[in-house]
């Protein structure tokens, strides 16, 4: 579609007004998310009301224009670059909480209020909604339950998935549907609202969430975990998910991602592998959550074991696990940063495949992240400019990929498919689980006009 | 269908040889559930693999007899009852545990493991699955999911469909597909898993499970907790939910309930209603635990609050609520038991509603249950062979529905819908919604042969 039929470019003109643009600066700056790709949309509409919303996706079907749903564009896979033309639906000036229920312990937001400013407003009533995304301050609550976002805290309170009680979304169809609420039970028809989280936009648009929160801990603190190797310290994980006491987070670091951090100027001592483990709680439980931990996580290997309760020493802590990721840039300049999840128990053969991965690409690669959970990031470390490195570097990922399919992983813990992961799709999974998943895709956007291209191999 | 075509019946004969059944005792045996409901099958069907599975829902597609799913036939809802002819296709001998992965915080199973086998299995690992239906001794593992079963601890570890991890299943369109795994954390496509579990037979025949297990704890204690009325109660249990330690059960008992219990001979004093609330952990933080439970349960209207830490006092406390269904029958012979949800802040307004309902049918009815969740059980009692109170007990019912919709709950919180309560899923959601539920059904199962009639209204 190169250019817009005339009579869709006045049905949105009529409903939307200024909120309509078609300008070469609102298109540019909905051309592109938080990946390196790059499509101009053919309109941008930034509708106020679901029954916009509807009306947009009304207008899109009956005039065959593709339509990309928009959150705050901090993707990482190119989901909600509009590479199949069209326009994009920017969720920007959805951004109202609607309504904090601290006796439901929930929250009925629109999908365009940010992480952090939901995080803000819950504060006062002593809650919060876990899921944790690093981008939390800059991403949107719609894109969460898009893409089904995570971050460290999902090993103890799960990711989006986990955390919302029911959706208001407008289907391809061009239909409003409910799907649960205010409650955390149900056994009643089937599950749209799960469905719908983690589809990228492909099946349905979010135009208001009721979302779980969870009381704010009272106190937290952690533990620093040196290991001679991956092995020993990825037992240390199998051990620690098998004791009653589940972490707050439970943080992974192989030996290049420390050697990272002193070339950094980080004060961490040698070893072969590292663990960060929190736990949250009041005064009273903390401590003896923390030697339930602490015992877990000896046993052969060890190295050495620090406490940091609450303040500086543990914020400490968590400053080098964050800087990891901004620090990978003095490595190479290009990163390949994807993040597969394997079972528990088979990290050591994860990051030990990937080690030879390395050696075989003859370059670096850095593996750390939310081990709790299986999900590491394996970052792929490059100069795009030298074209034998960028080569290599793209031969490697498909090779990270197979491996955590032959260790019983999956492609995507937390940042979704996309066009990214796209064409992996086809090896995670048999042609009949794809083939009802595109039954899935027809039977709720039967025009297939929402973000067509992503999630499922062409 | 009032027989079953010859070459379907040949076709049955040398796949499964004496599993399949067409003698009278094997239909009469599977004619039935735990509701009122009867129907005879034309055949039984008694696989021992997903590829005998697979063939049985192919033969039934290629022959367009309707399929009923059935595990141990436990259910209350109509649900596994052949009730368009057909054949059931029973997963009694499709029952062993796999594989145990301590490691993985998991098990594989076939859907014919007992819950209560499951559990027994689990032990030496020091391991549980969370969903403890009181029927766990005698359901399936397959009936569990497919019903997202539930019970009192799911107020903190969640129904079924929260402790599940990946399926194995066969859909209507006779497609083997495979969905999640032994990992907890996935962006990777449409969530199949959680869309199947629920779907009470009609989507996909479920033969193969990766169940999420969780550590048992070290010990456990509870509390009894007396208030003036329902709404104190109901006050008291938005309090608990609100503050950071979440109870392994929060139980509520209207004053009937209680009236009950001291008829049938146990101790409780007067009261308007009770609470009962227990907490897990270790010896070392349960009393902080239950301190804070305390701290929460104390309000506006409480009477009387004991602690029963681990052992016969607590067990008192548990068997006079286990005593409760039971005790019903000493009220009246008759009993319509549904399990409606509503937000945790509407519980006193759903007390209060229901016994204008008791008032208005001049029959009894006893409300209890999981507070936690907002899914309480509500007793309508009434002796069926008085024409004046069946209709009135059947005029109460949808009221109650009605109810519990317009308090901004649901119809079922563990439950399910089979055909009891089927023609109420038109109050519960709008045409569009269901509509698209319809369509998930069309994508899954397009000639309508997997358990029809069920969950979706006419
Ligand atoms: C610095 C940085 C750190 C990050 N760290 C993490 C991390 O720790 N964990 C993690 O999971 N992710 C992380 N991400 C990725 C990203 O922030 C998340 O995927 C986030 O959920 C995207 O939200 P968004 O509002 O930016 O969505 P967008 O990028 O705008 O959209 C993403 C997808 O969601 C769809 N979408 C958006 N809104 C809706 C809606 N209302 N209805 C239907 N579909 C919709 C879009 O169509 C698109 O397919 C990080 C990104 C950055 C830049
Ligand atoms: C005394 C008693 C107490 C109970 N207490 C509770 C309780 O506390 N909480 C609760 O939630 N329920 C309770 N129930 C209801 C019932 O036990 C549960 O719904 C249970 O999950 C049903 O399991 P089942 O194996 O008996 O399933 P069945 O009754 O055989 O089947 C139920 C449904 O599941 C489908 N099904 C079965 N196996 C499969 C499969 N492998 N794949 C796809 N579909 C399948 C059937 O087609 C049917 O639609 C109780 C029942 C009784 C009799």
């Amino acid at each position: 579609m190169n250019s817009l039929p005339a009579a869709f470019h006045q049905i949105l003109t009529q409903l939307l007004g200024e909120a309509w643009r078609t300008d070469a600066a609102a298109l540019e700056a909905h051309a592109r998310d938080n990946s390196w790709r790059h499509a101009l949309p053919l309109g941008v509409a930034l509708p106020s009301t679901r029954e916009q919303v509807q009306a947009i996706v009304r207008a899109c079907r009956e005039h065959g224009v593709p339509l990309v749903g928009r959150g705050a564009g901090t993707g990482t896979t190119g989901a909600a670059v509009p590479t199949a033309g069209g326009i994009v639906l920017s969720f920007a000036r959805m951004n109202r909480i609607l309504e904090i229920r601290p006796g439901d312990r929930c929250a009925v937001v629109e999908p365009g209020v940010l992480n952090g400013d939901l995080q803000q407003a819950l504060m006062p009533h002593g809650l919060f909604w876990p899921p944790d995304p690093s981008s939390a301050e800059i991403c949107s609550i719609g894109g969460n339950l898009a893409c089904n976002a995570g971050g460290p805290r999902a090993v103890k309170y799960g990711t989006s998935r986990d955390n919302v009680l029911g959706l208001v979304a407008i289907t391809g169809s061009g239909e409003l549907i409910q799907c649960g609420g205010a409650y955390t039970k149900d056994a009643t028809g089937y599950d749209l609202t799960h469905l719908i989280v983690g589809s990228e936009g492909t099946l349905a648009l979010i135009v208001e969430a009721t979302l779980k929160l969870a009381p704010r801990p009272r106190a937290q603190a952690g533990l620093r975990v040196l290991y001679r190797d991956a092995s020993a310290a990825a037992a240390a994980v199998s051990r620690v998910m098998a004791q009653p006491v589940t972490p707050t987070m439970l943080e992974f670091m192989d030996a290049r991602s420390l050697e990272l951090l002193r070339r950094n100027g980080a004060q961490v001592p040698e070893a072969g592998a590292m663990l960060l483990i929190d736990a949250d709680g009041d005064d009273d439980t903390l401590p003896y959550l923390l030697n339930a931990l602490a015992e877990a996580a000896e046993g052969d290997g060890l190295l050495a074991l620090d406490v940091a309760t609450d303040g500086s020493a543990r914020d400490k802590l968590w400053a080098a696990r964050r800087a990891l990721s901004p620090a990978l840039k003095s490595i190479a300049p290009g990163k390949i940063n994807e993040d597969v999840v394997v079972p528990v128990s088979r990290i050591p053969d994860l990051v030990e495949g990937v080690q030879r991965l390395s050696l075989e690409a003859k370059l670096p690669i850095v593996t750390f992240g939310h081990a709790g959970n299986g999900n590491l990031h394996v970052n792929i470390l490059y100069h795009p400019d030298d074209a034998g490195e960028n080569a290599r570097a793209h031969a490697a990922l498909p090779k990270v990929f197979a491996l955590a399919l032959e260790l019983g992983g999956t492609l995507s813990g937390e940042h979704g498919i996309g066009v990214a992961k796209r064409d992996f799709m086809a090896q995670a999974f048999s042609p009949a689980t794809l083939a009802t998943m595109r039954a899935i895709k027809q039977a709720l956007d039967p025009d297939g006009i929402l973000n067509p291209g992503k999630v499922l191999p062409l």
